[in-house]
């Protein structure tokens, strides 16, 4: 059983805005166990829109369409709706009444402007939206759905989270007859193509199952598939691929699923009951901020000096003024001092420190845009590496706090 | 001229990696003039794929794809271009010498899988790919151009701002006879709605101009357009219609292009020779890591204190024990405290402070997940202001980080 995902608005199709919903909406939809047709983004032109909206209702069972809905006269979609449908706009009390409230609890004017939103296709259901003024319409018509959602993030997963979780479930148990299930496994310290000599090819894997490989910035991530006829039959072909992959190559997985970095290493942290600080220069507090996404952080994440100026470095980090000036900031005496210095201030068992040039300025031949000293300390010992993370600023920056996470995981299991 | 994008991929299409390449791109061509048909993503599926890149090439002059050109058998895009141009693969010499020496370099064993990457239709050109392995496919024909990048954020970007751009460029000065133009006007402190009541219909707008509004958290940004024979007569509309929106919300404008609220605000530290420290609770080092995407952001931020921990608010940040113990760590006090700290203990003109509940646990009736307070010192005043950003973790701290800004845009403004 399939689905697709149309997205309206000039605003993604140039660029301006990165299609995020669309990889939500899909995630959502594949852990019910539907699996994809396509996804299309087509600009706030009414014709391509149609066009479009024919060719996905044809091809999958569910199409979800975000953006368009707004107040404004650029938004299209409750118009091409209602022409394909053969329908037309009423006014829907419920949502206006809502509307009326949601403004008036904001000490906010309605405008004839707002007040259209609660216009809607006659022949669709209303899906509640809590979080904005533009409701979910939804048509369910000859075996198909085709619902429509703003194009603002909160508001387009409040609806989905909400009143369409059980219509999407219902749906795929009463149509669907076969199941497609997904479970990505996430590898560090090895290339894409050394993991695939290792996991060998497609007739090497159980029956039912496939394999896709995703590299990225320091790691390689699997994500193994598998589909049959009911859940547990995928469930099963799904176990055995992930057995197969620990078998050939168990050593380069770090975790699985939604598993992030931060996630895994804040599991091994609590589970050795072991306490973290961070010391940055070039990355800003790009590393706190990563460990700190993880709900529960503050269990080991103690905190951190952004230690951006010279300055900053030698009075609040106490990294000796000879160090720096014999050194530099960006050295492995610095980095060294810093992991030690952050320890010990923070009263943590573990620091880190990352100090480097970021660019786009401040390389030399000696230091060039990317160099990147990263120091580790705990209470035995302390030491840096020197990396080169290349000359995207913003890029390079990620590249050391994912690589600073990699070297807390590796001391950590160690310890 | 029309251009269109093509992504391979199921880890897309299911929503395991968000579509960035799409944007990137667009915003590349659209630089250039092009206007954009549409944007496609499909799944590893030759047959879609093949229907996909027809519908694509008849839609736009320009079909650019990503995705599917890596080295393990799940990569499909070269077998169905060589097929849809009944063309043949050819080991390109050039390209298998680069792949030598760069398997060399890093002291890695060369693999068929490797060597594999040096086969490319040989109807095509190929556009170099100096930060992977994967190279640029590009087929000329018909006055249509299909290039073909691998899927790879940075190498993608590579070829693109390399090889391709001035064949992209050049092929539009040849065969284009309109130019599109688009601005983007970032505001603050408004609606949408409102926004759109001040600067009207688009039958006010000056001819050949028009406008998209996109809402996000905290700001309303505005896309002008303008399409015209000329680039100059182009430029010549846009700069109408940028006038039209000075006129009717200019006091809301908060900056233009592709100027973030943080280059805007360091601009403006700069230009009053003012310094900025940081102190982060919930955030996490944040706001910080915004601060210092800018490049030259260490002439203005010093550093900060990520005060994750009530020890490191206490110890590091010397906010008084009593102030914890009688209000919390989220509360007026405590906000105001942390500001006025961390702009003395590092010596900065201004010092900003975040402290709230970022959720999804640590609610209370009294304060709820959402809740923060951010305190703002410099030599006159310190003051703190709560606000409520919402259940969702990481929207709540991005919401907070980007009210700090506006905080301090609003401060620096009046020194």
């Amino acid at each position: 059983m399939k689905f697709s995902v149309l997205t309206i608005g000039d605003e993604i199709c140039i660029g301006q805005v990165i299609n995020s919903n669309s990889a939500f909406i899909s995630e959502f939809m594949t852990n019910i166990g539907y699996s994809v047709y396509m996804h299309s983004t087509v600009p706030d032109d009414a014709v391509i829109m149609k066009s479009e909206l024919e060719k996905l209702i044809s091809g999958s069972e569910v199409v979800i369409i975000t953006g368009g809905l707004g107040p404004t006269h650029d938004d299209i979609t409750k118009g091409v709706l209602t022409e394909y449908f053969n329908d037309e706009l009423i006014i829907h009390r419920e949502t206006l009444s809502y509307l009326e409230s949601w403004f008036e609890s904001r000490n906010r004017k309605m405008t004839d402007v707002n007040r259209a939103q609660a216009l809607v296709p006659s022949k669709s259901r209303v899906l509640r939206n809590r979080v904005g003024t533009a409701p979910g319409i939804l048509f369910d018509k000859d075996q198909k759905l085709v619902l429509a959602l703003p194009g603002v993030p909160t508001e387009m997963k409040y609806i989905i989270q909400n009143d369409f979780l059980p219509i999407a479930t219902e749906f795929f148990k009463k149509y669907s007859d076969s199941v497609q299930l997904y479970l990505t496994i996430k590898t560090a310290g090895i290339f894409e193509s050394n993991l695939a000599d290792l996991i060998g090819k497609p007739d090497e894997f159980p029956e039912g199952a496939n394999l896709a490989y995703l590299p990225s910035a320091g790691s390689v991530r699997l994500r193994i598939g598998s589909r049959a006829k009911s859940r547990n039959e995928a469930l099963n072909i799904l176990d055995k691929m992930k057995q197969h992959i620990i078998d050939k190559a168990g050593k380069f997985i770090i975790g699985y699923g939604n598993e992030t970095m931060e996630s895994v290493l804040g599991d091994i942290l609590k589970q050795k009951k072991l306490t973290l600080s961070v010391a940055e220069s070039c990355t800003g507090g790009l590393l706190g901020e990563w460990l700190t996404r993880v709900s529960g952080s503050s269990e080991y994440f103690v905190g951190g000096i952004i230690a951006y100026s010279n300055e900053v470095k030698n009075n609040n980090l106490k990294v000796n003024r000879d160090t720096i000036n014999t050194f530099g900031a960006v050295s492995q005496k610095t980095a060294i001092e810093m992991a030690q210095n952050i320890r010990s201030i923070f009263h943590s068992d573990i620091g880190i420190s990352i100090t480097g040039i970021a660019g786009p300025e401040g390389g030399t031949d000696e230091k060039p845009v990317g160099t990147v000293w990263i120091g580790i300390s705990n209470e035995r010992e302390t030491t840096a590496k020197l990396y080169n993370f290349g000359n995207d600023r913003l890029l390079n920056r990620e590249r050391a706090a994912s690589k600073a996470l990699e070297l807390i995981r590796n001391l950590v299991l160690e310890l």
